[in-house]
């Protein structure tokens, strides 16, 4: 089973991963928690260029991070995420295809169905069983990340978090069979509960 | 004007790119001279994770190398390349669109249609004035390098080179009016004087 935790930036993804990830292991399963960008020792180099370039690097054409983002993906599901789902193992990951789209076409400047098409030649074809959509109001998530330094993605302005909320709405509207959508105001506990029920249905669904 | 060199490792690009840059000079065009991977600050660490990436890497997914080249493609034209035609210079770039056609599609696994797709997207649909085909049996080349340090590419199998060597071809054949082929067998001079031919003519040509 391969399933996604997507969302803005600081609405817990972390946290609940780890929590999902523990459970599942008390169950008797063997995890997988990955991420993107960053699974891999490529996609560490990937997310080091694209959150923290810095100066050296200057702007980054918005079409060179898509296609960044996608590298890192093509290795990921290569490289993790196939050979885990092969042998039976839950794949719990932190963004993946939908955060291309939120971020990449929705917020961006760039034509959404030439993300996805790109997106879906790197991942080979492959979507999740499950995402969960943590839904936040951005002003929240921004108290929630005051304390944490800031990268690239988060110095990104109030209306940009707007858009990306909104289009991970679409995406979940336009697929409702395959996502979840969380209220991530909750306590980091009633959130679980949540997440653990929807998964443990699709466990029982075979 | 925009020309792009192209053929196989040691072929005699860079030699090339230097006399062609000295001669546009003495005729008083400004001369943009660039590569890829590895134009821009963003595409020297892509460069650096594509060429060099070394043991902590592991092996790179063809998908991901497509790509990674093509972000570093598009960084590239819209930070140097288009910048530079607007102004009026000549751009002299070594390896371009060709290059990932016959690197990634011919010679490896990938389905050339979709990387041709992947490389228009990232280039904007930028093509060539004047494309240079360094010809050269790949015997001669292994010859010229023999002294040069390996990179991952260099490393590769005698069979591949001969089949980036055929794919170089077929593009030629198929875009007779940008391609000029070269037998890059003769001397340094010699092959310039047949660049610098095709160059002024193209520059009459306006």
């Amino acid at each position: 089973m391969f399933i996604t935790l997507e969302g803005g930036d600081s609405v817990g993804k972390t946290t609940q991963a780890a929590l999902l990830e523990d459970w599942l292991m008390g169950e008797g399963r063997e995890v997988v928690r990955t991420r993107e960008p960053g699974g891999t020792p490529l996609g560490v180099e990937v997310r080091r260029i694209l959150l923290h370039g810095g100066d050296e690097i200057g702007a980054v054409d918005p079409r060179a991070e898509a296609l960044l983002y996608a590298a890192d993906r093509a290795q990921h599901i290569a490289q993790v995420v196939r050979p885990a789902l092969a042998r039976g193992a839950v794949v719990v990951q932190d963004r993946y295809i939908d955060s291309s789209l939120a971020y990449q076409g929705a917020g961006r400047v760039l034509d959404v169905d030439e993300v996805r098409r790109i997106s879906e030649w790197a991942a080979q074809g492959l979507w999740p069983d499950v995402t969960v959509l943590f839904d936040l109001a951005p002003e929240v998530a921004a108290t929630r990340r005051a304390s944490r330094e800031d990268d690239r993605l988060e110095a990104e302005q109030q209306e940009f978090h707007e858009a990306v909320r909104s289009a991970y709405r679409d995406l979940a509207a336009a697929s409702p069979g395959r996502f979840l959508i969380v209220d991530a105001s909750g306590t980091p506990e009633e959130i679980h509960a949540i997440v653990r029920a929807r998964v443990a249905e699709r466990i029982a669904a075979g």
